[in-house]
């Protein structure tokens, strides 16, 4: 049986979302993983309560009785509240009494919590947060999205293979194409930063490497030159081209509505804002880290609660950690 | 008069796209300018000759036998064509002839040449392309559109001058509001370059800035924390957002097509399609350089055309480049 924590109390509308997303979670095939609800258990007792006949053979409660803030500094949050339900949850994993854990909380401090009570697979500097987009068809994995802000060459290639091992073991692609995100596909292209990552990547091993991509090359449709399973960037471009893609979407939505008021009674647009809805993919994977840690929108729906529980039980069940820790042990052998 | 050169032979669809835009704006009001198509003149000709009954009273054509491919290298092909369309249409401004350009022909060189052949303002670094995107009310302007890959903070805080200065004259805008594109709002927030020039667009004078702001910030909507007029950024991080912006309108069109098929009937569509079309703006004006001098994609519509040479002649009559000039002389002189 996988084990999956859930920090309870981590999102702006914890306990509530979180206890929602579990039960849907719950409810849904397969059933081989149980649920470790981590926070105050009296708050998550009540929440429960709203929920009569939950069957509660899967779901398991841990008492946490701190929040780390939204506000607050990841590293000193993490070091001054040990009894936080972030802290507990990952200590649960570190201890082997749990597979994985979610969390809608504090991001930096998931980031931090991850790293320093996991810790890091050898070979790898950092950890990653991997963001799958949305598209009309399979989703495309954008990484970094946001963690790591200064990148070496190095650590750009390091995303290749993370962003890799990740579309195959989840989204099963057998091959996934890698994308360098670059302001055009020549290799004189970019900053020393990108032209140096272009060189690394040419002959980087296992890497079924695309070359340069341009914005225009992420998602698949008509203006896509080479279609991409990965893009590869810095956590500066991906955080800000995630939240430009977020915004935009709900733009062109708001648009259509002003202008087309009556496609939104059908289900054709609620097939289309589903798609475009971030809470299908529930979460974002920290990769690189000794273990399975999915960061959620502080928003987070109860959908998106659900399926970064699915998500959490597919990386434990595809052994998504072993198969990163194989793949950048292979590399270090290599380099010495 | 005001005199606008347009490079007849530059883009994908010469002299095709070129003419039948340049008659488009023309035809409409204001005709307070000419235009002088330069080019071929037998390739010329014969595209007129299709559009017979033309007014030829505000029509001029400057012969220019060479062209600049697309795919030549920049500042060598500007200095090996001393006949080529783009270096003898800005060389008419540089000679008092003229008073501004438009080329969708290979942007690099259409950069290489203005800088070259006009000069920058003193105090002005390197000319800046400045991007407008659109949105379902008014533009947002987005600087550096991809001239400028590797920045200082001077040159960010550069931008912000030139983009408020564009937004004045040409948008209307009374008291620009500027924002920083980082990661997150916090000062600490980005790389070492956007924490330097937020730092420095604090205290600069004349600049109404709003601060950092996050990719879901530069466009209007809901997920928008502070409605901004100019967003400021490197050119790899404004590359590859625009580059993603128009590819991500046309990935929703094509879902909504796929989902909605009879919206696209609807005059409603047309008008969403419209405003999302980059054609509305028409060109990237190139900002810094001493005159005018406006960058259209390679895949310019007639319409696209039609609107770039409105923007010449609005930035002509606005004075955009003596205001910019004033600007920099003024900082300059702080600065001394």
């Amino acid at each position: 049986m996988i084990r999956v924590a859930v920090d309870a109390m981590g999102g702006d509308r914890a306990p509530q979302a979180e206890i929602d997303g579990v039960l849907q979670a719950l409810e849904s095939p397969p059933n081989d993983f149980l649920v470790q609800l981590v926070g105050r258990t009296d708050a998550i007792e009540k929440e429960l309560a709203r929920h009569p006949g939950t069957d509660r053979g899967r779901l398991e409660i841990h008492e946490a009785a701190d929040v780390i803030g939204m506000a607050e500094k990841p590293l000193a949050a993490v070091r001054k509240k040990p009894k936080s339900s972030l802290v507990i949850g990952l200590g649960l994993q570190k201890s082997g009494k749990s597979d994985a854990f979610v969390s809608a909380g504090n991001t930096g401090a998931a980031l931090a919590a991850s790293t320093v009570l996991l810790g890091l697979h050898e070979g790898v500097d950092r950890a990653t947060v991997a963001t799958l987009f949305p598209t009309g068809g399979e989703p495309v994995l954008v990484l970094d999205g946001g963690a790591n802000v200064d990148c070496s060459a190095r650590e750009l290639v390091g995303f290749a293979y993370l962003g890799t091992i990740y579309m195959r073991d989840l989204m099963g692609r057998a091959n996934p194409v890698v994308g360098l995100l670059n302001i055009g596909e020549e290799e004189e292209k970019g900053t020393a930063l990108v032209r140096e990552a272009h060189q690394l990547l040419k002959r980087a091993p296992r890497i079924n490497y695309a070359g340069n991509i341009e914005g225009r090359d992420i998602l698949p449709g008509p203006q896509q030159r080479i279609p991409v399973d990965v893009v590869v960037c810095d956590g500066f471009v991906g955080n800000i081209v995630l939240k430009f893609y977020e915004s935009s979407a709900r733009v062109f939505v708001q648009l259509l509505k002003e202008r087309i008021p009556d496609a939104f009674d059908r289900p054709a647009m609620d097939d289309l804002n589903r798609i475009l809805d971030y809470s299908t993919y529930g979460g974002a994977p920290l990769l690189g880290i000794r273990g399975v840690s999915i960061i959620c929108h502080g928003s987070s729906s109860p959908n998106a609660i659900k399926n970064a529980v699915r998500v959490a039980v597919q990386a434990v069940r595809a052994s998504l950690s072993q198969h990163i820790a194989a793949e950048f042990a292979r590399r270090e052998a290599a380099r010495a």
